[in-house]
C-alpha cells in the first residue's frame, strides 16, 4: 500500500480529520431555549459565583488542546502552522479514538517562547488539558516549564514524555525477551533533542545505569563544549564511562541503541558492532535511523520503530490519550513523574510473560486495553499523591 | 416552562454542548497509516509547499473560532472566561446545528485589547473565520478593526453585524406590517453601545433619515460632552433635531423602539406615548427592557425580542451560521457592507407578503430556509464583488 497517496486522497476527501459536534439539540423553541438563551444564562450566572463549576456545566473538563507551533513536525522540520495541522488532527483523531478525550488543533503563528506562552495562557480557560506537540529543542523545555508554572491544568510535551514512557515500556520488555537487565546493559541514545533528552531522564529513573546520549557533534560527556543548558546538566548523569566520539565509535559493544534522530544513519554494520541481542528502536518519523528488516538482517534481536506498518511500533499513540483521559478523570492538576512512571509499567505489563516475543514487545495502538491501563494507572498514581 | 432550571439540568447531563468527533478512523493498521504517521507527512508536505492547501488537506476551511473575553455577556456583564464558556459553546452548537460550520469556543483569560490581537492573530493559522462575542464597547471596535487588518480569513463582530443584520430584517417587514415607510419613520435606539452603534449604521444603509440613539446619559447630540470616540461619530449622523433629554423623553412620537440596553427600563406609560402603531424591539437578553405581553398591552403594533419564547425572536441566530457559511463557501477574506445588506434582504424576503403579520415578521431560528438564504446572498454578494 501506497500510505503516501492513499494519505493525500484522504486528507481530501475529508477536508479535515476532525469536526465539532453538537451535544445538544435546537430543533424546538423550548431547546433553543434551554441550550441557549434565555436559559443558558443560568449556568453563566452559577460558574461566575464559583469557578470550578465550570468542569460541571461545559466541555472543559474533556476537553485538551494539542498546540504546535509547527517547528519540529515529525522529522519534517520547520514546516510551519498551517502545514503542521495534518498532524495535529491527527493527533486530535487518536486522542477521541482511544480515549474519548476532544482534542482540538492550536497550530500557532509564532516560535517566540514569550509569545507561545502567553497565547497559551490566555486560551487556557477553555481547556482542561494542554498537550505541547512538535515544539523544537531547547525552546520547548523553557515553553512546557513556564506553562507549567503558569496554569492549573495538566501541561505534557507529548514529544518528550509520551515518547519516553513508550520508549521505557518498550525497553523494559525487550530487555526480558533478550534476558537482560536494565542496570547492566549499556544503552545509546541517538539525538539529544527534547525526546532524547526525556527518554534518557526516564530509563534513568527506571533504573538504567551506563546510558550515553549522542548529537550530531558525537558523544555527550561531562565537561564537553558547545551544548545546549539541557544537554549540560544530562553529561553530568550520563555517559559514566566518558566516551568520546560520534554514533559508529559508541555504538560499538552496546546492548541498546534508541535513535530519536534522523532518516537512514545507521548501518548494517554498525549494528554487527553492538553486543550480542542487540535491542535497536529506530524511532525517526517517517522514514527510521534503519529499516527493521535491514536491523534484524544485521543480527538485532528486537526491533521497534515508530511505524505502524511494522512490529513493535514504538509510539506516542500508546501513552497520550490514556494518559490524558487519567488525569482528568482524576481531576488532576499537572502530570506528576509518579503518573508518567505508573503509565511505563502499566504499558509493558500488558504483555505477558508468555507472550513476549522478538515480534510483541509492546501492544498495538488499537488494543483496547491500552488506553485503559495507562489511564487508570495514572489516576491511581495521582489520587495516591493527594 | 422553567428555562433556568431546565438549562442546568440539561448543561449537568451533557457536560459539555459540542465535542470534538474524529472523521478518520483509526480501527486498523493501515487506517492508523494513512491518517497519521507515515502517511500523514505527505499532505503536511504538500502544504508546506504550498499554504492555500491547507484549506484542501484540513478542516481550516469549514472551522471558525468564537472568541470571547467574557467581558459583556449576554446581559450578565464581566462574568469572566469561564463563566462565558455555556455561551460560547450555545454559539458553536448554533453554528453546527444551523449551517453545518465547526466552531470552537476559545475563552480568553484577558481583556487588554494587545493582548486579545495577538493571541487571536497566533491561533488563527488552523482557522477559517474568527467570530468576536460578548467582548465590551468601546474594546471590542479597536479588536475587530485590528484583527480584519491583520488577519486573511473573515473576523465578524456578531454582536455589531449580526445583530444589526437581523433587526434590520425585522424591522423592514414590521414597518410594512404597520404600513409606514423607513425613510419616514421616527426611530430611537436605546443603548450606544456595540449593537446599539451598528444597528443605527445599517439602518441608516437601509434607508433611515431619522434615528436617535439614547445611552444612560440621554439621547447623543452633535457636540455632546462625555461620549466615547464612537457615539461621538455616530452623533454627526444621527439625531437630525438635536434633541436632548432621557429616553422617555424623545421616545414621544418614535414610530420604533430598538432596545439593546437593561431589563425592565420601559415602561407601559413609555409605550403608550410613542406614536401609533409603534413597533419595539425590546432586545435585552435575558430579561427585555419591556416584557412582550406588557408592550402589547401598552399599545404596541409589532414586538420583537431576543427571546425564544415569543413570537418575533429577533436573534442572531437568524445571521452568523449563514453568514459564514457563504463566507466559507465562497472563500471570502473579509465579511463585506456588501455582504451584511444582501443578509438584510434575504432575510426579510423569507417572510413573504401575504405571510407577513404582528406575530410573524421574521422566520423561525430553526426554519432550515434561513441559513440557506443567508449563506447563498453572502456568498453571492462576494462573488459580485471579486
Amino acid at each position: 500500500m501506497n500510505y503516501n497517496e492513499q494519505a493525500l486522497k484522504l486528507h481530501k476527501e475529508l477536508r479535515g480529520k476532525i469536526e465539532v459536534s453538537a451535544r445538544a439539540q435546537t430543533q424546538t423553541t423550548d431547546q433553543l431555549s434551554v441550550a441557549y438563551t434565555p436559559g443558558v444564562a443560568e449556568p453563566c450566572r452559577e460558574i461566575a459565583k464559583d469557578k470550578g463549576k465550570v468542569y460541571d456545566y461545559t466541555r472543559k473538563g474533556n476537553l485538551v488542546a494539542v498546540v504546535t507551533d509547527g517547528s519540529a513536525v515529525l522529522g519534517l522540520g520547520n514546516i510551519g502552522p498551517e502545514a503542521a495541522m495534518p498532524v495535529m488532527e491527527g493527533k486530535c483523531v487518536l486522542f477521541k479514538n482511544f480515549a474519548d478525550v476532544d482534542a482540538f488543533p492550536i497550530c500557532l503563528a509564532t516560535q517566540d517562547v514569550d509569545e507561545i506562552v502567553n497565547t497559551v495562557k490566555n486560551i487556557a480557560p477553555g481547556f482542561g488539558g494542554i498537550n505541547l506537540e512538535d515544539i523544537s529543542a531547547p525552546r520547548c523545555f523553557e515553553v512546557e516549564r513556564r506553562l507549567q508554572e503558569a496554569l492549573d491544568i495538566p501541561v505534557f510535551h507529548d514529544d518528550q514524555h509520551g515518547t519516553a514512557i513508550v520508549v521505557c515500556a518498550g525497553i523494559l520488555n525487550a530487555l526480558r525477551v533478550v534476558n537482560k537487565q536494565i542496570e547492566n546493559v549499556k544503552i545509546i541514545v541517538n539525538g539529544a533533542g527534547s525526546a532524547g533528552i526525556a527518554i534518557a531522564k526516564m530509563l534513568l529513573a527506571i533504573g538504567a545505569k551506563n546510558l550515553t546520549l549522542v548529537d550530531k557533534a558525537g558523544a555527550i560527556f561531562r565537561g564537553m563544549d558547545g551544548v545546549n543548558p539541557e544537554q549540560a546538566k544530562m553529561a553530568e548523569i550520563t555517559n559514566p564511562e566518558l566516551q568520546k566520539g560520534n554514533l559508529s565509535d559508541v555504538l560499538k559493544g552496546a546492548d541498546v541503541l534508541i535513535g530519536v534522530s534522523a532518516p537512514n544513519i545507521v548501518s548494517e554494520e554498525m549494528v554487527r558492532s553492538m553486543a550480542k541481542d542487540p535491542v535497536v528502536f529506530a524511532m525517526a518519523n517517517p522514514i527510521p535511523e534503519i529499516m527493521p528488516e535491514k536491523a534484524l538482517a544485521a543480527g538485532a534481536a528486537v526491533v521497534g520503530s515508530g511505524r505502524s506498518d511494522y512490529p513493535n511500533q514504538i509510539n506516542n499513540v500508546l501513552v497520550f490519550p490514556g494518559l490524558f483521559r487519567g488525569a482528568l478523570d482524576a481531576g488532576a492538576k499537572r502530570i506528576t513523574e509518579e503518573m508518567k512512571a505508573a503509565a511505563v509499567y502499566a504499558l509493558a505489563a500488558l504483555i505477558p510473560p508468555e507472550e513476549l516475543s522478538p515480534q510483541n514487545i509492546i501492544p498495538k495502538a488499537f488494543d483496547p486495553r491500552v488506553s485503559q491501563a495507562v489511564a487508570k494507572a495514572a489516576a491511581d498514581a495521582w489520587k495516591a499523591q493527594n
